[in-house]
């Protein structure tokens, strides 16, 4: 099974695709960054980030798709420019067929280190070492994609077990 | 010349096409609601606007796009829901060779009716008298919609003759 992880951003959204084979821990399969240059128009940068992603899904065809919700920080016009992003990636994972599954930057930390509030460099560690890489990933978007991807191969066979239970 | 008004929202996007050829008052040649279901995927609500949005724009041919800014509300989650609509709206228009221009609601108002906070009914008793309209227009979100077209009309003009002394 193919993972994409999203950690959306105008200015820089960052990528990762895991494989994940349990009780194998996951791997990195590939990852990288889209970035839109300040200055060009909104709707210019959103028309580059929805092409650049359907061609990162098309290239890497994952099976599911996680991506991190939107933190509402007190910069009101940062939270605008990423949800704008958002929108346009959750459109590209809908338009080739793969309806995203999002995750609170809460529940991703917890996730990772069991605690909701960890340290940026703290998850950045456990992502090193849950995918054996031999440095710490850089930057912090693509790390934080691989988190959320992470997150996802962790969170979902309960979600699918517990909707089985409710059957 | 034609110009599409756009107010988004994720439940509704209100639209409104409007014909300008000045010093004649502009004119309502069409207008609608794009609505989604809520309880529905968000990516899924997205790709039905962004669809709706696209046929709108093919029937009508508009030469000009306006749309407006979110408002900063207390409700975060309204704000996050009307961005990430207005994400997949941008996109909608620059993928069919339509850069939209933004306009804030507080210029829109202040365009209108000299009032920067004029409220709901003024703005719509603005709008009915400008456009010759039987009734005031309903529901709001279309009534916006044809605001921010007419205040286009009247700004661009300006901004284009600003741009070109610049020069």
């Amino acid at each position: 099974m193919k993972i994409l992880g999203i950690d959306p951003g105008l200015d820089r959204t960052g990528w990762a695709v895991l494989e994940s084979f349990p009780p194998a821990p996951p791997r990195l399969l590939a990852s990288g960054l889209i970035h839109t240059e300040k200055g060009t128009e909104l709707a210019k940068r959103l028309a580059g980030i929805f092409d650049e992603l359907s061609s990162v899904i098309r290239a890497n065809a994952p099976d599911e798709v996680a991506i991190e919700e939107v933190f509402f920080s007190k910069r009101a016009d940062t939270q605008a420019n990423t949800t704008h992003a958002r929108g346009v990636i959750l459109l590209a994972c809908e338009k080739l067929s793969r309806t995203p599954v999002s995750y609170n930057p809460r529940t991703i930390k917890k996730t990772l280190s069991g605690n909701g509030s960890a340290e940026k460099l703290q998850m950045q560690k456990m992502v090193q070492m849950t995918l054996s890489l031999k440095e710490i990933p850089r930057p912090d978007d693509i790390a934080d994609a691989m988190a959320a991807a992470i997150c996802h191969i962790r969170v979902a066979p309960f979600k699918a077990a517990l909707r089985a239970g409710i059957r």
